[in-house]
């Protein structure tokens, strides 16, 4: 076993997306190794190549099986890990390249969406040990059988953390195209801060949100672990923002980060019966047809009668509103109405767990702005409001700047 | 283990290069399905993939790592497999592929040129009883320590053989663009005929004289195993032409093939000592510095003199002469002569053996030309004559004329 520091690092398909990216992700690995860590490589498919391959077996069918679709897109890996090796022997640097079911990514067999198991951490030893740079395929793993299956979105991130689990170091870089994570939206907000530091729960909160740059189950999965996520571009040497546990973080901030959503719609079923079990049932319901729904609030009518809101993907708008159709026939509610232009702001912050009277000043910025909220939901570090989408700019802009810009 | 008749198929680049030709392979192996057989099939990499992949590799390194090579290029074959699945799944086939590592094609794990050891048959034949039809990763397999290996030119055609062989089944066919063997090369002669049948021997001595439509090494697989090779195109439903046992062949043509060669250049070392040892010493010198020899000619000479002419490929010519000039030292040859534009002129076949004066026929037919003959080498089942290039395309019409089309 290798006696030196164990660092993992995984490169996005921007950072490899052709051959001067991966002689300059192998320059940096270099550096790394001259620094002396041993360094284990997770990199994902080069640019677009997943999607040319997707592209390529919907000209074959529309449904196709998805053993053959992971069978498919593995090779995208395959193809950087075996680049990536060559570029850095051409620097002088040992490297040894693994698919995922050479070092045994061994997973629930879930085709297209699998959860990691265990990964075989022998070989991988036994290669550093030798000196070697190891370089593993992301996104992919094997079921009992040996078929090959992947992780679904964001699985070379996964791929990465779960090595660092095992690998047991808490070093973990993820190298993409953005350099950190930011207060907000740089196409909405000028100039946002980026944080050095953020919590687990509040990332998490982020990737809900849309706003996230890591996919939430990296996040759970570096959360279970206790690994330090630090999230940097690999076209710069800046630091980026490190995804740590809230007890670690230097400084909290009450509110980091300031998202707007666009893409949901709210639906709205309106009085009826305020009795137990029905919004179970249409929940389970929507549930059961893999609708995700988002935010809910119940608010209590006249009569015993309440009325329900949620919001839902605008792309599930239509079946959401067929199924509260057909199951009203035993709710009796007088009416299913619903919004699609609506947005959703949110103030999302560790530091609001200890600090009071941070809903209450939300809902005085949008007011001030003659902003109608429709909907709230509070979680313990974030708060988020349904407001017209007209506003949704306006909202961020103030918020932020009195929430980041004013701390 | 399945009832029926095992037939295995492989399908070359050309024959998957686009999702449209997929499919069309993939109507073809219903086809046989409904006939009742076990379908195994296998592979290539789709068109020029293969060399897309090498470009990128040599963007990074003149001299890339054999594994990683390996590594990289086994990639294509596992697209092919997946998009065939995906294809036969359409058209409401049951198929599963399989890459070289799951149905274990062990080999002797030479990198870029592995030799297959075994195959595992438990999956397949596993597969098979189901109703499926198998799809394997031609060109590759793994070794001991399951690092991808690839087989090296024409590697699919001998997965394929291979197959045949652990199955146990005799009927091979493989698919490409040509739609058989032909008595000579079309672009030389105008109506050259295709053969019906022809024996091992003849096709490796084809493939010897570049003229081969398989490599030589599933050849003589095929020869090892005794399976019938039917090369035919998969862009017709013409019958093709069968690779088989001389004794079983049921016509067996003097001559079943004219070629003719020039990528070959002539050395001739002049009066050399005529003592042992001296002609082996600089052949085992050319085969350590890896320069194929194809003829080899000494002519005695006079004062105890001789002298040797011998021919390599164009591309190795000045390699050849550098050598021989470093080993003249020793040998006191009074001049190292070449001579570039040559071809070798050949007639192939296996009734060549119960067939007296095909050599002396040969001679006269390319003397009453006028042609002269520089070198002469014959084989059981072949005659080669090297004569000056100008005359490559008459020697070729006149022999393919008095031996073939007058047969």
């Amino acid at each position: 076993m290798s006696e030196k520091k164990i660092i993992v690092q995984k490169y996005g398909g921007t950072s490899v997306k052709n051959p001067e990216r991966i002689k300059a992700v192998a320059e940096r690995i270099k550096r790394y190794k001259d620094k002396g860590y041993s360094v284990v490589v997770v990199v994902s498919a080069m640019g677009k190549t997943t999607d040319e391959l997707i592209v390529l077996a919907a000209e074959l069918s529309k449904n196709p099986s998805k053993r053959e679709m992971d069978m498919l897109l593995s090779t995208g890996e395959q193809v950087s890990i075996a680049l990536l090796a060559i570029a850095l022997h051409e620097i002088g640097v040992d490297a040894i390249s693994y698919t995922g079911s050479q070092v045994r990514v061994l997973t629930d067999g879930n085709f297209s969406n699998a959860k990691i198991a265990g990964i075989s951490t022998d070989r991988i030893h036994r290669s550093l040990a030798e000196g070697k740079v190891v370089i593993v395929a992301g996104f992919q793993g094997i079921d009992e059988d040996e078929n090959i299956v992947t992780l679904g979105r964001g699985g070379s991130d996964t791929s990465a953390v779960a090595l660092a689990a095992v690998l047991k170091t808490r070093d973990c870089e993820i190298y993409t195209d953005v350099d950190g994570v930011y207060t907000a939206d740089p196409r909405v907000i000028k100039s946002p801060k980026k944080l050095k530091e953020i919590s687990y729960d509040e990332m998490l909160e982020l990737a809900r949100l849309g706003a996230g740059v890591l996919h939430s189950r990296s996040v759970e999965f570096a959360k279970k672990f206790n690994i330090k996520l630090h999230v940097r571009s690999s076209f710069s040497d800046a630091e980026g923002t490190i995804v740590m546990p809230t007890e670690e973080m230097m400084e909290k901030f009450v509110i980091s980060g300031i998202t707007s959503k666009q893409d949901e719609a709210k639906i709205t079923v309106r009085d009826i019966p305020d009795k137990p079990g029905i919004a179970a049932k249409l929940f389970n319901e929507l549930g059961t047809q893999k609708i995700y729904v988002n935010m809910i609030v119940q608010s209590t009518g006249h009569d015993n009668r309440a009325s329900i809101s949620f919001t839902v993907k605008k792309d599930d708008l239509k079946r959401t509103i067929d199924i509260c159709n057909t199951m009203n026939k035993d709710f009796g509610a007088t009416a299913i109405e619903f919004k699609e232009d609506i947005a959703i702001v949110s103030a999302v912050g560790v530091g609001m767990q200890s600090s009071y009277g941070v809903a209450g000043k939300m809902f005085s910025i949008l007011s001030e702005q003659n902003i109608n909220i429709e909907m709230i939901s509070t979680s313990e570090i974030g708060i988020s409001c349904v407001i017209d989408a007209i506003y949704a700019e306006l909202a961020a802009k103030v918020l932020h700047k009195t929430f980041i810009e004013a701390q």
